[in-house]
């Protein structure tokens, strides 16, 4: 079944009959169009999903010929003095009564407008959340290939800057090589900023890399990830150069032995709770509970951040198709920090490691 | 005055005794609190901003520190399980009865959240737009001089890559460059992508770099920008290497005679129209007004796209102490394209540049 059979199938079953599309991700998943939206009041276009008859593509005469190329079975139509004109005229075409918007991704502002069109034209909207992102959850054969190749790319790039780096480096040099080779290798972008946190700086998950000079012995984590051909991979490697102080060694080889944990407890059916307190229950034994602060892990696939979870709160089980990260950690203000990220497929019986690289992960 | 004192008199004369902020610029510009927002379903937090007494800055345990660093004059308090359980025990506290929320920036699911809460404790939600936005429009004495930092710090990086530049270099290989100075000179990152769109790719206003070799002889937009201490800069020089082909050189003159025109019409109390369109007939008369599709400018601050603009449609008053780009442009399908940009800022008898940069300006 094609993903526009499955949606409309799914807006029967909300007796919806129309349908309103415009978060970038959702909007390239059922059309295939990949434009970017600037910000989320500058949209590059909504979809009009009918339940019957051919979904429609509006966006304007900036995006018109991108769009006619990549949104296959849908007509593309342009306007300039705003969306919901002609939205309103499609309405009536179409005699939609009920139409579903995304409540998650709507402004506040754009419900007002589309509320007061909808009047108009005696049309009911209805607000709604998830139904897209519900059918991104489990890849399809086509797109577990996607993933394969951005984390393939990934790992190459990875690799590359690997083997430059010196004591004397410093963090944005570092951070920036990796961005350009991302590029160079023909990447759209990379899925997130870069970080690279050496030493102290190591201490927050989030650390923007910065002027300070890699040391030799101290960890340096390396979070990075780029997007292919739409798709998102997402890794670190917590890297040394030369011999690793004692404390770091240690520190690595608890957060390996948690990502084994984790990965080990992964397979269709349990929780993302599960899974994260198998990995959790190695850290918090080796003494260091409080210092990882995150959950375990994510879904990634068009957005690098999506579902489902692998975290405390996460109490929906794990499906076969759905492609997470694996990424314990353990941060200590003032001395600095070590994370270890693998992005796996779930399967019947546990999951399928999408990463090959093994750098520093078992010291 | 200051920003808060304003804002307080804002809320007055429209009856509000209290006033949300959720948009990150709008938050830092009137807390300090610099954390962006991971994305506009993942807040780092939110002014609670009362008629009378201290304001609040609600956020997570994660910005905790930064909040109370950066945001003087701000009670800082947490929440562990959603924002708005803590903001319904505030609004409590401080009694308010009308609660002003960002009606563009904020999601309809957010806000029907708000409008569940406001009803069980009696406070009547009003939705808003622009308060902050209008606060933001002319900038201080303080702020041009970030501005003027910004700017300053952009053209030396922009200089020092175009000493660099060499036919054969790809569009990628010189964007990466750019960003890679930028970050090393201290900036907090780039205002936006940077483009380098050379010979036929400069016809779209809006080119991604690629793999394309620069080659001597055409055109090549070069478009960039800079975050420092909080305020972006945004310049477009389109450079040639060696001697321009003649039409190149044809076209540079005739957006350069534009873009001094619209710089000549500047001051306060023309509308941004009347700008836009001093410098469109340049562009027109010369026979080319088919090819400049976008507006002539925008205003620069904490964003890189603020008010007020100048384009056909914006109808407003400059005023003293706004900052506009200026950055008229042909764009010609399969031949490339030209924009030139420049910061000014608008006084009463005129403008003032902020660019002191001349590259491929004047040829």
């Amino acid at each position: 079944m094609t993903r526009i059979a499955q949606l409309k199938a799914r807006l029967a079953r909300r007796d919806l009959d129309g349908f309103l599309i415009s978060q970038p991700d959702n909007r390239r998943f059922i059309s295939g169009f990949s434009a970017a939206d600037h910000s989320i009041q500058e949209s590059a276009g909504v979809l009009f999903i009918p339940r019957r008859g051919m979904p429609i593509l509006l966006t304007d005469s900036r995006f018109a010929l991108d769009a006619r190329q990549e949104a296959a079975g849908f007509s593309v139509r342009t306007y300039s003095k705003g969306m919901l004109p002609l939205l309103s005229s499609i309405l009536e075409e179409y005699r939609s009564k009920r139409l579903g918007f995304d409540s998650h991704y709507t402004l506040h502002s754009t419900s007002e407008e589309l509320l007061k069109i909808c009047h108009e034209i005696d049309v009911e909207p209805v607000a709604t959340t998830g139904i897209v992102e519900s059918m991104r959850l489990c890849k399809s054969a086509e797109e577990l290939q996607k993933l394969q190749g951005s984390v393939t790319m990934n790992e190459t790039v990875f690799q590359e800057v690997h083997r430059t780096m010196q004591p004397g480096m410093t963090e944005i040099e570092i951070a920036m090589h990796i961005e350009t080779l991302m590029r160079q290798r023909g990447a759209e972008k990379p899925s997130f900023d870069t970080i690279v946190a050496s030493g102290a700086n190591g201490a927050s998950p989030h650390a923007v890399p910065g002027q300070r000079q890699i040391k030799a012995g101290e960890p340096i984590v390396i979070d990075m990830g780029l997007v292919l051909d739409g798709y998102c991979s997402d890794m670190t490697r917590t890297v040394v150069l030369g011999k690793p102080a004692a404390k770091t060694a240690e520190i690595i080889r608890i957060v390996r032995k948690a990502q084994l944990a984790g990965m080990a407890a992964i397979r269709a059916g349990v929780t993302g709770r599960q899974v994260d307190q198998a990995a959790r229950k190695i850290i918090k034994d080796a003494g260091y509970g409080d210092c990882f602060g995150h959950g375990l892990g994510h879904g990634v696939g068009l957005a690098v951040h999506e579902g489902p979870n692998l975290s405390p709160r996460y109490t929906r089980k794990l499906q076969v198709g759905m492609v997470v990260t694996v990424e314990p950690g353990i941060y200590i203000e003032g001395w600095g920090g070590v994370r270890l990220e693998n992005m796996v497929v779930v399967t019947r019986e546990g999951c399928r490691n999408l990463n090959r690289d093994t750098t520093c992960l078992d010291i």
